[in-house]
């Protein structure tokens, strides 16, 4: 599966400033990074030039997309906030690796950043699922520590410990909005009951990809 | 499968404000609408308040989604264009019916809006799988002719041809970018498929939805 790494820390900690550093570098280096921010104010709105999608979005549509030969846009009604599993199998497929902004409570595995100027304690405790701590400050958490510009170091620990070996998995499957385990010879079982299903008595086509949804039936 | 229509017309002949009354309309009758719209001018640009999404873009991230309790926004890179087909699938899950802006060539059916102001024929021939013609004139296109402010027939229209029976299908199926209609035989087939290899011994549960991809491998 994807690794889902969250990004922590209390207000004004600097979480943007280094996603956004960590992102720079991790593509430098040929990693696909896919990135979810957790939206607490409200509502989002959004603006593109040429406005045509939200006037479709303002008229009442759930979902509008827009899509170009480079770059699709998508914005949707939820009900409710989506599981992290659910929007890295949905939105993120084929990114090597998924950062978070926020998003404490879901239970990835996190990276804190805290800065002694902010006078307060870290967030996580030592029962958080917590891998690195970024700060200028020794914490006491029993976790590897990050200087604030350390990028570079940063990049190396979390490559080697969640990007590696990078075998892209062939399956990806979401029961309920938790993403599930399946190894290759569970992956080539469904194919080859999808084939049956829908080949034409045709051999599977290894090179075809294949999405399922089987919605939720009301109770 | 999820019905799609397109809107389709010359530049200028009125087609977001077409769309925008018809989704107004069906929206206010309870249906729900998902829209598309192919964006022809360069990359996608958005703007975000509060932009630090748009930053993990800047910044080289694939792909950046925006999570609220109640919206999701995400914006991808592509490679390509997304066939209406796959948009429909990955993300205008649960609506109604999808109603495109152009997308004259993907083959779904066609409303045309054409003005005799223009002073131009209709885009579309009598080969176009058009379904119906949107005008202050007679075109003469052996179709159903709505005039511009007829919104009221042209929604009757529309929900009685492309939305009732409203049974909701549970599956969707996706076979290398294009939908594929499986009956719920075969749909239930696959849930015990799926169910054998994650649930552990149990009997599937009818109402946890399952989504599930099976990527393409490089031939």
């Amino acid at each position: 599966m994807i690794p889902i790494l969250s990004v922590v820390g209390r207000s004004h900690s600097g979480k943007t400033t280094l996603l956004e550093k960590l992102v720079r570098e991790l593509t430098r280096r040929g990693v696909r990074v896919g990135t979810v921010k957790h939206h607490t104010h409200g509502p989002v709105t959004v603006d593109v030039p040429g406005k045509d999608s939200w006037r479709h979005k303002q008229a009442g549509a759930v979902a509008v997309v827009l899509a170009s030969q480079t770059t699709a846009c998508l914005v949707r009604d939820t009900a409710g906030q989506l599981s992290l599993d659910a929007i890295a199998h949905r939105y993120l497929d084929g990114v090597d690796l998924v950062l978070t902004e926020g998003f404490r409570s879901a239970g990835a595995p996190k990276i804190e950043v805290n800065r002694a100027a902010l006078g307060i304690p870290p967030l996580c405790g030592p029962d958080d699922d917590l891998v690195a701590m970024v700060s200028d400050r020794e914490t006491g958490l029993p976790v590897p520590h990050f200087g604030l510009e350390d990028i570079l170091p940063l990049a190396d620990y979390l490559e080697s410990r969640f990007l590696r070996p990078a075998t892209p998995e062939r399956l990806e499957l979401l029961v309920g909005g938790r993403r599930v385990a399946l190894d290759l010879q569970a992956a080539t079982t469904l194919s080859r009951v999808i084939w049956s299903l829908v080949g034409d008595g045709r051999e599977p086509e290894p090179t075809v990809a294949v999405e399922l949804r089987i919605r939720e039936r009301s109770a």
